[in-house]
C-alpha cells in the first residue's frame, strides 16, 4: 500500500501546495489505486505521477467544500479518454449525486463508462474479499467523514513440513486446513488447522480525515492505524481559531495520534499563511505529544508496510 | 493592451498546456484585467503570473462545456481571500447563472465582494467610455459565443502651435474644441474645431472566439481585428473531423482571418493529440493563406501596439 499526497493546502492553491487529494495505490496483486478528494487541479497533478485514470477505481470524498470537491467533475471527465476505464464508484456525503448531476447537466458531459455515486451514511460503506472501508461523521462546518480503510488479515502460512511428516499431501487438502476446516485422514487421524496454519496476519489500517476540529469519532477511526492522516489547518497555540473554522492543530491532530496509538501520523492541509519552512517548524511543536509524524508537502509518497506477525 | 495565454489545450489539460483561459491586461490608465473562459485549473495558472485576482474586472465564458468553465467556482471563491476585490461581472450563455448557483450551494460558498451574473444574448454587451463588447454566436456543438472587444476612438491632438497663433489660450477653450465644437472668438472670429484637432485615433480591437466551426458570424466579429484569437483543434485536412466535432482546422482558422483582413492571429485550443513540436509545424502549413500567425502556449504573451494614425 502506497499513499501520495496530490495536494496538501487548505482552502486554496499556492505555488507550492494544491488544494485536498490523497492516492493510495492498492497493494499487488491489485492495479488499481483509490483517490480520497479531488479539489481542483487533481488531475493535473496525477499528470505528474505514475498513475492512470483508467486505474482509479474509488473516489472517496469527505466532505463538500470547494477545495475538497471542485476537481471532480474535470477528473471523472477526463477519465473518458482513458482507455480501458471500467466502472468508478464514488462516494460522498448527501448532496454529491446532485451536484454531479448538475454539474454534467450544465457542461452537456456524458461519460463513456459507468458511474456508481454513492452517498453514505457512518458504518461499513464497502467491503469485498480483500479491505474494508468504515465511514463516521467528524466535526467541521459542513457534514464531513473520515474513512477507515482495513486490509482483511491474510490466513497464516501452512507449516508444509509438518504436513509432510504427518502424510498430507498438497492438494485440496491444504486449502481445506487452510480455511480453518479439520481434516480426517483415510486411517482416522484428525488433522487440527489450528497446528498446521499459523497464526493469520493481520491486514493494514489506514485512516483519512476530512476536515475537522478533535472528536471521538477521529480517535476511534484511526484506533491502532498503521497510517494517519489528520488535517492540521493551524498552528498550536491557535485551537480559538481553530475551532471557530472547524479545524484542528497540529497539536491537536498529534494528540488524536497519541490517542488512538496510531503506528504513524501524516499531517496536511496546512493553512496558506505557513510557508515550507514554517511548516517544519510545526512539526517540531509536537514532538512531545506524538514523535513519528511527517508533515505532507504534494507528491510525499509514504509505504504502509505489511504487518510481518498479527 | 496585453493578452496572455493561461491555457491552450483542446477538451483536457496536458503536462504542458492546460485548458482554456485567456486574460486581456487593459492599458494605462485602467489597472484591471478581463478573463476570457475558465477551465479547471485557472487560478492556478494565474498564481505563476503577475496578475491579481483583485484586479479581475470581468470574465467572459463562451460556452458551458467543462474545460472553458470548471475552474470558475475555485476561481471564484479564492477571489475572497484577495484584499480590495469589487464588484465582478461574469457574462456567458444561459445556464451560466444555475450552474454557479447550483454549485455553490453545494459547497456552501458565500463571497465577500459582488457578483453580477450576466446571461447574454447577441449584440452589444458590454460599453463604457473605454470599450465596447460585442457578442455573436458561433457554431458549436452547444451555444457559443464569440466576443468582440473595441477599444473606443480617442480624440485626435489638439494643433497647439496653431492655436496659439490665432491667440486661442490653454483653457476650456481647448476642451470644447477637442469635444467637436467650434469656437467663436470675441473679434468674431469662428475656429473650426475640424481645423484644430487632428483626425480622432482608432482603438484596438481584440477577437476571441469559442470553439467554433467556421461560420459567418467569426468573419463579421474579427473583421479588421488587431488580433484574433481563433481555434485551431485539428491539422490541416482534418476538416471531417472537425466539423463531426464542432471546431476548425488551423487552415479554417486562417482562412477566416484572411477573411476578416486581421492583423494578427492567435491559434490556441490543440487537440492533445499534437505535441508542441507539431503544433509548430501546423503553423507552417497556412503560411500561404494567412502569415502573420502565431501558435500560442501557455503563457505566451502578446501585446496589441496602439494605433498610431486613424
Amino acid at each position: 500500500m502506497q499513499l501520495q499526497f496530490l495536494g496538501t493546502s487548505a482552502g486554496r492553491p499556492t505555488k507550492e501546495r494544491n488544494v485536498t487529494s490523497i492516492v493510495l495505490a492498492m497493494p499487488e496483486p491489485h492495479n488499481f489505486f483509490w483517490m480520497f478528494d479531488a479539489g481542483e487541479g487533481t488531475q493535473h497533478r496525477l499528470l505528474e505521477t505514475r498513475l492512470k485514470l483508467n486505474k482509479l477505481e474509488r473516489i472517496f470524498i469527505t466532505h463538500l467544500h470547494g477545495d475538497h470537491l471542485y476537481g471532480l467533475p474535470g477528473l471523472l471527465s477526463s477519465r473518458t479518454y482513458n482507455e480501458g476505464s471500467g466502472p468508478l464508484h464514488v462516494y460522498g456525503p448527501k448532496g454529491l449525486r446532485s451536484y454531479i448531476e448538475c454539474v454534467f447537466q450544465t457542461s452537456k458531459t456524458h461519460l463513456n463508462y459507468e458511474l456508481e455515486v454513492i452517498e453514505v451514511e457512518e458504518g461499513q460503506i464497502f467491503s469485498d474479499d480483500s479491505f474494508t472501508v468504515e465511514a463516521a461523521e467528524l466535526d467541521h462546518r459542513i457534514r464531513c467523514f473520515g474513512y477507515r480503510i482495513e486490509e482483511r488479515p491474510r490466513p497464516g502460512q501452512l507449516n508444509v513440513d509438518l504436513l509432510s511428516r504427518l502424510g498430507v499431501l498438497p492438494g485440496p487438502s491444504y486449502g481445506k486446513l487452510k480455511r480453518g476446516e479439520d481434516l480426517t485422514l483415510p486411517n482416522g487421524q484428525i488433522i487440527y488447522s489450528s497446528e498446521v496454519v499459523g497464526q493469520p496476519v493481520k491486514g493494514r489500517i489506514v485512516t483519512i480525515l476530512g476536515d475537522t476540529c478533535p472528536c471521538d469519532n477521529a480517535t476511534s477511526l484511526a484506533k491502532d492505524a498503521d497510517l494517519l492522516v489528520h488535517e492540521a489547518t493551524f498552528a498550536a497555540g491557535m485551537e480559538e481559531k481553530a475551532a471557530a473554522y472547524g479545524h484542528s492543530t497540529i497539536l491537536q491532530a498529534a494528540q488524536i495520534a497519541a490517542d488512538a496509538r496510531v503506528k504513524q501520523l501524516a499531517v496536511t492541509h496546512f493553512s496558506s499563511r505557513f510557508d515550507s519552512t514554517e511548516v517544519d517548524a510545526l512539526i517540531q511543536s509536537v514532538n512531545a505529544v506524538f514523535s513519528n509524524v511527517v508533515a505532507a508537502h504534494d507528491f510525499l509518497e509514504l509505504s504502509v508496510p505489511k504487518q510481518i506477525t498479527s
